[in-house]
């Protein structure tokens, strides 16, 4: 194939702009024509990779649970229109394929999405089931914050739009806090705590990255445009969904999916019983990351999803009073006491060497820089391996797929067992 | 020996009054020389009973241990101007061995004091140390309330004496709808949460009691005397200590003790970090009881002792918002799903059946009530033995010496092992 046939206008990829824009050309594609987070388009992309995928969406060479998902705007759909808009308004399109991807943070993702797709290979779980821990296909970009380094100590502050003076007071006081210690705010932008959260930590003069359900040249809700504009400066916009996307409702739920993965963990501040909050904390517990809630008076509805998520039935969350408590829990070796699991500890030594034989040297030196009981941190484990931290995270994913790794609350270590599969 | 000599008068217990009188003069006498929760006193009186144990101690007949604890008033106690004293103003005394002593709640304290014993016997623990969940060697009660029954389906209510509105609220919520599903409420008597909560069950015509300090006449802080007063008329005073005894701070620190163990289970509703409703939350987990903690704003003081205990370090409470979370703790089956212990089954036969050959008949029917894995409360044992629920309560204790009970945070169960000793 030596081009790919979009929005009616063939684009010969490699003649034009080398494979690179061949590529962004097909994940721009793939981006708008399904909605975010769905089984059958991820896995056609995962086995068949992105060009051929995008082309056979277009030729609608694909079986029926893609078409469903991708019939009716797979004539429509112009990437080269979107990358063009995109990049009128600072907009970039980073890819799976790049260094910029956030390969540490969406490790989960990446395991979660595997095990969704395997089961639907299986026939175990129907396409129309919600595919909601999918990885995403790509993401746009607005801002100075390296991506690929999201997640590495990283908080999702998350709440309700309908905040109380209490909630933004304690948000505030969280934010600006985890901001001046280096540890990235991560929100959806929205008004109450999101915005609260992204204010605190721009006030801070410290890493924010904001996570918008639409197109990043249609900030929602509007009233919060200035805000948008001030974390694209120092911060991080980023969206699933191309330029001129309107915010629907199902793409919240999906962008709730990836405030908890680029968070390495996430505090609920106030959320009603039922709410975006605890939609997303429903997330971070699914990726296998800490959750963490404030609490507050049990006379506040604000605080009853809170409540609810401390409470002995539920009891997935930590309970966190300040910022002190959500870097102990979130923050780097020595900055807190990171929650521990129980596991055994080794692979069987004659396993373990045939995955190691298929590694580079590279990725082979960060396995021999973790730990078998504890888990590290990828600043800890390239230290101890002595490769850089980039190079540590971009080894992770390997490892991983290589089930030499198992992921923790606090970070990484040997794999106990070989996954199945 | 005929009778004890107290106070340079000498009373025949026999001729005067019968054993009942000598018994209590005796008990009288022992609950003024020492201070509450003393090791070596408490032993001496289960080793020789409280009538030779008053007269050794008089006679200064005794070890070094219990001579330092008893020499101060030795001489100068006076138990029957103690008791006459009792008598003007409606107070009187129970002893362990009355039908009216809460055996069913101080089940737990006889099992911390024994092992404190075992342990003081052994050398393990000298006597200067604290002897805290000792039971006490009698109690000095005004009311109506009926005490016997007390702690089988009661809650504690501490916290703050510097409350703030946000604390006396829920506490009103807590204790008026605890009282009015007729749980008994417990509490000491002070400003703040601790009064809060005797006025909710008191509006809500449902039983309190009240567990004073110092001696019952001297109502404490002297401000809250009309709520003493409200109290003994509906429900229950109550003190280790005989009239004219100061509340002094140590017998705050023992009279927590009896607040655990008289409730089935004991909610903090407010405490600063280090307070005394943090005392009595300690006490609480030492006996087994299950602890509950109202979460409050993280930016009030007098919520931060309820999140410590609430947080994952310590996490021994429960968190509760309402009367109905509590309930669901302290009432009885099918009123809410109480917490569940992991333990193994069964006693071996043969063990078993030793022990169920040395018990009476109604004892034994009670045994045959009792379920092998699920903690069963009295009232429900009650009506699988057969027998009425004042029988069960105080066939509980010679159940439970014999090895034959197991005492779980939901009440009572067949032994899982022999217990040691």
């Amino acid at each position: 194939m030596g081009g790919i046939v979009v929005g009616g206008i063939t684009v010969d990829g490699v003649t034009v702009g080398g494979d690179d824009t061949q590529l962004l050309i097909a994940r721009a594609y793939l981006s708008r024509v399904s909605e975010p987070a769905c089984i059958p388009v991820w896995d056609l992309v995962r086995r068949c990779g992105p060009v051929a995928a995008a082309a056979a969406i277009r030729d609608g060479a694909v079986d029926r649970y893609v078409e469903a998902a991708t019939q009716a705007r797979r004539d429509s759909v112009d990437p080269v229109a979107d990358l063009e808009a995109a990049e009128r308004y600072g907009i970039e399109l980073v890819v799976p394929e790049s260094d910029r991807w956030p390969h540490f943070a969406f490790a989960a993702l990446e395991r979660t999405g595997l095990a969704r797709a395997e089961r639907y290979h299986h026939g175990e779980r129907t396409p129309s089931e919600s595919g909601e821990l999918m990885p995403p296909l790509a993401l746009w970009a607005r801002g100075r914050l390296e991506l690929a380094s999201v997640g590495v100590r990283s908080a999702g502050i998350v709440g309700s739009r309908a905040a109380t003076a209490y909630g933004e007071h304690v948000t505030a006081e969280l934010g600006y806090g985890l901001a001046t210690r280096e540890v990235t705010v991560v929100s959806g932008g929205a008004y109450g705590i999101d915005a609260a959260a992204h204010r605190a930590a721009l006030a801070a003069g410290g890493p924010t990255v904001l996570v918008s359900a639409g197109g990043l040249d249609r900030p929602y809700p509007p009233g919060n445009a200035a805000l948008y504009e001030r974390v694209a400066e120092s911060g991080l916009l980023l969206s699933e969904s191309p330029p001129g996307c309107a915010p629907q409702r199902r793409r919240f739920l999906t962008r709730n999916r990836l405030i908890a993965a680029l968070s390495t963990g996430t505090v609920v501040v106030e959320a009603a019983a039922r709410s975006g909050a605890m939609n997303t904390a429903k997330h971070c517990v699914g990726l296998g990351r800490p959750l963490m809630a404030v609490p507050g008076p049990v006379t506040s509805p604000m605080s009853a999803g809170c409540h609810t998520l401390l409470g002995r039935d539920a009891a997935p969350a930590l309970l966190v009073t300040s910022s002190d408590d959500v870097l102990g829990v979130v923050g780097g070796v020595g900055e807190g006491p990171p929650p521990i699991r129980d596991c055994d500890p080794k692979l069987p030594a004659g396993d373990r060497r045939v995955a190691l034989d298929q590694l580079d040297a590279t990725a082979r030196r960060v396995f021999e820089g973790l730990l078998v009981r504890r888990f590290a941190r990828p600043d800890e484990i390239a230290a101890r391996s002595g490769v850089s931290p980039l190079e540590v995270i971009r080894a992770l994913p390997t490892l991983d797929l290589a089930g030499l790794l198992e992921t923790g609350d606090a970070g990484y270590r040997v794999a106990s067992r070989r996954r199945p599969g």
